[in-house]
């Protein structure tokens, strides 16, 4: 995009900076800003001054410092300055967030997806509920910086077109960013699920200060998005963060991907209902057995784990662990800090998921004696991907991007 | 470090992107690089001013422009204004290169490792060959920037300290780096050899255009060292790239690192000799058996395969795929472009691994219709460890560093 960019009038990689670094350490001073980014006191007064005058960040009010020298005047993001919105779609509802320049959630609404799911159909009802979060937050149009739409996979972020997700019927090669920015009027950014929950998750969730990170993001399939120093990645096609395809038994039962024993087998939450109703009729004692809800759905196992039932305690559990052995894979191969886990499809019973995966981790990383990685839920809830959608806008318009090393 | 920044006078990112962008395309002009790196044309020329005084760039002839405009004066690195040295450690040799500034090798030499491994006679034999080769090459001390040391990790990138690996006997904690610079005098970066060796492939090997790869390392076990989205990846503790206990087999045989089924498991040369040595004894024919060699080795293998021994061909295709699986699981959740083999236990049959992990690779990584992810042996050989070493000094003297975002 960049348009967004270009409404708010940031200059250049050093205004970006500088910015990113308001952003995440409100109050800071000018002085402490040229210690940390190694510029001169005179040219990051220059660039504050710039800001101030175009209205995106405000000075609060003096502050002391601990010992000696005179008072410094604090530094802030002015939340007011402009405003993103994000749409997840998946296919049972539309979510949508509105985040100011700051990263806080003003306004979140969502109805359901129009039936069929065919792209036209998803496309009017995301126009449709960008005109009224529009009218019902009071919003100018001119404030807003862009949309970010997040949905399930494979899709080309440069280009925003989505592919064929196995969960959107219908949809093969649809040019999402150019149909939504024609219907919407608005610069559009297209990401999947996880990579834009990682983006919620540094803006405004739990990941704010983490250098290297993954999101562990459920839903119907499980994705990561990925944060490696400092950086989100995407990948050379835009497609990183397949991880519920990564192999955990390659004798195990076959994917519909091609290959054996992935992550999903034995932890998509359909895969673990279906295990569960597996035992149901094998005769297992449980209380889904006095449950009359036609087809036994993860919710049903989150919900009877919660009220003690042992079966679903046990076959989450097992999924948590199996989940676990991935996640380790993972935090070998990137040296990782932090693991957020989230997303729509990880239940009520989320709490299980964080504990055994922390309990694996600290037993069996390779680095475990060098570093603890922690295990957290997200700050999202079922809102990660669409916070994730709107904070991606803001992290294009203001994080900084490096187009000398870009185009090495 | 930074003392090899120092030592060249390079002033400030500005600066180390300019360098970085004349490196990678030797003989680009003033003007083009403005574009490039959008600075404007009196900063680009002003910083090249400053690195052709400080004798870092030198003009090559002037190239005439396609169409019309007047001639422009092409930039190179000057080869001969710095110099680093890499050195590689292991088990059973210590292996030296000399880099020029432009990433030529322009010396090596080897010995054996002391026999008994332990860090005080290992440093005193690296001491001693840095001295032998300072004078073998006929190089002034002045104009080394520093000393890149590969060895197997862990290990902290930062502090230099090894931990225990464990192929070198009796190390436990060593301060390698402060060693070292103590008996050397010159500033020492540590890293591990899958680590050094990507550095090395991105400076003077295959992946110099790479945006996203990987660098496989077969030594006695198997590592990954990762460049993505044109950085190299350390992790959070300098320990990223722990490919080699990824899990195959969740059910699979018990590995050292307390998990099952590990890529090791399947791959790492002395795995897969042992089980050729089990189908030898349980009878199989094969040319190795007339092989009076003492215990077989990955070598003999390798050598087999290569005279066309029908077993050894079968145990390296069977190792080459499972390698493969681990691959793809790396490429979907990295979504690589390029994947390089090498390190010192791939052997004289490496041919076949690249054959059967590129076909693997284009059967079923999940972006396989968006991008296709190219399979390379190293450039180094069996000096893409210390090449790497060297390269790590030269990467950390003027690959663009950007402050303001790692503190972030």
């Amino acid at each position: 995009m960049g348009n967004g960019t270009n409404l708010l009038g940031v200059r250049d990689y050093n205004e970006q900076v500088v910015l990113e670094l308001i952003r995440v350490n409100g109050g800071i001073s000018r002085v402490e800003i040229a210690k940390r980014v190694g510029l001169t006191a005179q040219t990051v007064s220059n660039i504050v001054r710039r800001t101030l005058e175009k209205g995106l960040v405000v000075e609060s009010e003096k502050v002391s410092p601990v010992s000696v020298g005179k008072p410094r005047v604090g530094l802030q993001i002015n939340p007011q300055a402009g405003y993103a919105l994000g749409v997840q779609i998946d296919c049972d509802e539309i979510t949508l967030v509105v985040l100011d320049l700051a990263g806080g959630v003003v306004y979140t609404t969502e109805r359901e997806t129009p039936e069929e799911h065919g792209p036209d159909a998803v496309v009017s009802e995301v126009a449709e509920l960008v005109e009224d979060s529009l009218i019902g937050s009071e919003l100018e149009r001119g404030k807003v910086l862009g949309l970010g739409v997040c949905c399930p996979g494979p899709l080309d972020h440069d280009t925003g077109v989505v592919y064929n997700p196995p969960n959107l019927r219908g949809w093969t090669e649809v040019p999402l960013k150019d149909s939504l920015e024609q219907k919407v009027g608005l610069p559009v950014l297209v990401d999947n699920d996880a990579t834009a929950s990682a983006v919620g998750e540094r803006w405004s969730g739990g990941a704010q200060g983490a250098r290297d990170f993954a999101f562990i993001y459920v839903g119907v399939g499980i994705g990561a998005g990925l944060f490696l120093d400092n950086r989100l990645l995407r990948g050379s096609s835009s497609n990183a963060g397949e991880f519920g395809h990564t192999t955990l038994n390659i004798e195990g039962p076959e994917c519909f991907c091609g290959r054996r024993g992935c992550v999903e087998m034995y932890c998509a939450p359909a895969a673990v209902a279906r295990r569960v109703q597996q035992r149901l009729d094998a005769g297992v004692q449980s209380i889904m057995t006095q449950w009359e809800r036609g087809e036994l759905l993860f919710e049903d196992v989150s919900a009877a784990a919660v009220e003690g039932d042992a079966l679903a305690r046990d076959e989450l559990v097992r999924s948590s662990r199996m989940l676990g052995q991935g996640v380790v894979d993972l935090v070998n191969t990137l040296d990782l800090e932090l693991v957020v886990l989230g997303g729509k499809g990880l239940g009520e019973a989320a709490g299980i998921y964080v504990q055994e995966i922390e309990e694996i981790l600290r037993q069996t990383t390779l680095a475990r004696n060098l570093q603890h990685t922690r295990v957290e839920l997200s700050h999202g809830g079922t809102y990660s991907g669409s916070v994730g959608g709107a904070a991606s806008v803001l992290h294009t318009t203001y994080h900084p991007q490096l187009r000398g090393v870009e185009t090495v």
